[in-house]
């Protein structure tokens, strides 16, 4: 079976980890398939799609961390507004969430065995918004028998 | 469909950001595919394949931002060509590179949605070329219906 | 052919880049497939796939640099053990290693073509150790004709 779907959400904080894990596996459960693979791909350019610990003080760390090796307050030319040719006055300020989407990346894959997702035990898919609050879109993309 | 292509690129310059969301676009049109997903994923190990937005101060912001975090000019035991066993003299000092490819990782894979690439209103596909320039090449990988 | 299998290995050291390239070369080779696609993704959170060149040198300006980024002796929220919920004692202090695989990512997707894995002349597989000595599963997902 191949399956596309979109999802969307409101993210509600200008950075957040939103744990998509659950929804992942209903979907998986729905589509009753036995083994193959899920791509989650996050459809914007400040927003990542990232698989790590879901532990309220790490999320924090990584929050904390993020900004510092990608300070939001240095002068990017991507923030000169004016400069830009066609930018509307009302463009956010988001060359930092830029670069942090660039690090991270907009997609991950995994993998389908039994019949349901397969993560290992700590393992937690995460949108991550880093230029929000906004309405945002992912796609799974499903790949199995 | 199953269908594995190369594509043959000429990079210009050392950092280069080239968008091959067209070329991406076209073959997909042409396979003439409903639903799925693609994968693009590089050949080489001081290139990378990113999503994100082409804005044309946001690609320098990039390069200066990578060239920042990982800095050239700095001794890297990979640089010390002499220490190196069976390397030819005139490999280039390249460890930067290499480490750069690292962080944001050699393949992205996207959906295909009602016959086309499916992506967000500001995402575009990446070549990131870290050491040119060279002749490089990228590998599409479609599985769809 | 669809087909998923999961890989265990022990890890020697803290850090480690273990090349499993000759591993997912012969899987691919027994399976008998002709053209697709193959992913690798770890199970866990503290650990990382990644694809670069195998050159001794290189892999130590790896291990450096990513020290060097991401600090193991910092604070960070996550590793003030007593102040999470429900935390065993003897937990490990591995913020560090979740933000080192948060950067680098969980999975990457190879071509398959002319029945075998399609490398780069310099690209092998890595499975990446942030946080070892210890026994680790990847999962290796098969999407070929």
């Amino acid at each position: 079976m191949i399956d596309v779907e979109e999802k969307t959400i409101k993210t509600k904080r200008e950075f957040q980890l939103i744990d998509i894990t659950n929804e992942i596996k209903k979907y998986v459960l729905k589509k009753k398939v036995h083994e193959g693979e899920i791509t989650v791909t996050t459809k914007h350019t400040t927003t990542s799609i990232r698989v790590n610990e879901n532990e309220c003080r790490l999320l924090k760390d990584i929050k904390h961390y993020l900004d510092e090796i990608v300070p939001k307050d240095r002068e990017y030319l991507h923030d000169d507004i004016e400069k830009r040719k066609n930018c509307p006055k009302e463009e956010p300020k988001n060359a930092h969430a830029h670069l942090k989407a660039l690090l991270m990346g907009a997609s991950e894959t995994l993998p389908i065995k039994n019949g349901k997702l397969s993560l290992g035990k700590w393992q937690r898919i995460f949108f991550v918004e880093l230029d929000g609050p906004r309405k945002r879109t992912f796609s799974i993309e499903l790949i199995a028998k």
